[in-house]
């Protein structure tokens, strides 16, 4: 259903000359100077984000807060700011809310993101957080889903999968990566892995108009979709390609700058995993042959 | 505890050289070129805001992108953009998702307000409906709450009270109407009238450090409010000064101004109510005396 309710309202919204970037990639972005704002929005909700009795309240505004800051990170902007909203449960709101605040607050301070403004509610149901946070865009502009190429080279950070046993609470977002990618070589095209490392691939060839062939033997795997696939009974590729709230980036680099690509920066491996292709559609490479990849993850069972 | 808490907040935040105007006012206010930015963040919580079995959820959408246009239309800004954020609840997702968004864009239109951008979530509880507005701030700066001063005389628009019955889901904020007031007179601060007049009054008087005299007898008393004394057995000005959700302006006006002040714009009378003054806390002039007036609003029974 969100998919395609946010392609409607996509077309419902229409262009505005205000807006330089709208509905549809990570963050929106406004015309400004002397740069352009970046503006990017996420909710949590109890039960679908988050457990609160088994996580507790700080780790809910840690998670909150890198959330968006990833959004932030895979346009390659610098955060600027946050703007809280807080829907509390009447039975614990005053210890709720300082806690969700100093969880937002530690990943502010870590990155110099002033918290400037919010909205506290007291109700009757489970506890929602919503925060709005603005960056600003780098010199030459945003890194957008849009400008892969064919024959970019898929670029994927750290390791995927397994997100559930705990790193969807408590990641670092990419916010100095991206900075540090950004100075040293171009990068065409980027998100972040949200959903799952197909369908956010499947949002980067959808926005630019092309398809992507992966090598599926160089996705790297967490050791937790490892531990995750002895319980599923799912493999650990599986669990890589379609867990979801990895919270990397996966970006578009052109071949011409794979030699400035560092294996790794600070200790968070950079990996490329296959290419953009003119042909349309997500496909992966296996002794030579190609086959159709689905977005919502490997089909169990086609690959040992 | 929304109040001790965002008091808390504001010291726990800190200054920032990035925020011109932080947390506690209507909205914040970010340094730019060549108009600052003034951003403003509210949630609506079904069964606190709204009950959408009741009112649908299009009004809901209308609700929320009026009460964020209301926050801008206190500081004098111009409606820039949305940032809207949904979590449905599941056995209306797709349907209350569309005609949210309809109630918001219509309001949007209206002033000619991007929709650049959100986040949708469903799941198992109930609606919850999050939007964050973007303004510019006019020339010359924001109204904020702060800029009152003894002599300043308080001037609300339109009536007051009985808001419940009907006007909180279907008011217009007053963004023409401060376009207008900023044209032709100055104004030292100015909020909205969201948790009702006696508590806005004390936000801008402790944030100017002031108190206020309010003439009780000049009190613009709506028709609603007449009516839910009628069925309540509290007075119509009891809830003319406590009911809340009018979102109308209250502002702080140089008495050498007020003979610039009109009696109505386009039909949205405007009224002085009583004057700010240098001795702290809220006081009602009756008969030739001063009593003390309670932010939650009137006494019941005190007056006839």
């Amino acid at each position: 259903m969100e998919h395609a309710f946010i392609a409607w309202l996509k077309r419902r919204a229409g262009q505005s000359s205000k807006v330089t970037l709208g509905i549809g990639d990570d963050a929106a972005v406004l015309p400004s100077d002397p740069s352009d704002w970046v503006v990017t929005t996420d909710s949590l909700c109890e039960g679908s984000h988050f457990r609160v009795a088994e996580c507790g309240p700080r780790a809910v505004g840690r998670k909150l807060a890198a959330v968006n800051l990833s959004d932030l990170a895979s346009m390659a902007a610098t955060p600027h700011s946050f703007f809280l909203s807080l829907c509390l449960p009447r039975s614990h709101a005053a210890s709720y809310a300082t806690e969700i605040a100093e969880g937002v607050l530690a990943w502010a301070d870590r990155f110099d993101v002033a918290l400037a403004g919010g909205d506290t509610n007291v109700w009757d149901g489970p506890l929602v957080v919503h925060l709005t946070a603005l960056g600003l865009a780098p010199e030459g502009g945003c890194w957008t889903r849009r400008g892969a190429r064919a024959g970019d080279v898929i670029v994927v950070s750290g390791h995927l999968g397994g997100s559930l046993a705990g790193k969807h609470l408590d990641f670092t977002p990419r916010v100095d990566l991206a900075r540090a990618l950004r100075a040293r070589l171009p990068v065409h095209a980027a998100t972040d892995i949200s959903d799952g490392f197909g369908v956010d691939l499947l949002s980067i060839t959808s926005a630019s108009g092309l398809g992507a062939e992966v090598e599926l033997d160089r996705i790297p795997i967490s050791e937790a979709a490892r531990a995750a696939a002895g319980q599923s009974g799912r493999s650990a590729l599986d669990h890589a390609l379609g867990d979801g709230e990895d919270f990397e980036l996966l970006m578009a680099i052109p071949q011409s700058a794979l030699g400035q690509l560092p294996s790794e920066i600070d200790g968070v491996p950079l990996t490329p995993v296959g290419r953009f292709v003119s042909r349309t559609g997500l496909w992966r490479r296996e002794g030579g042959k190609v086959h159709q990849l689905p977005a919502s993850g490997y089909v169990h069972g086609v690959k040992k």
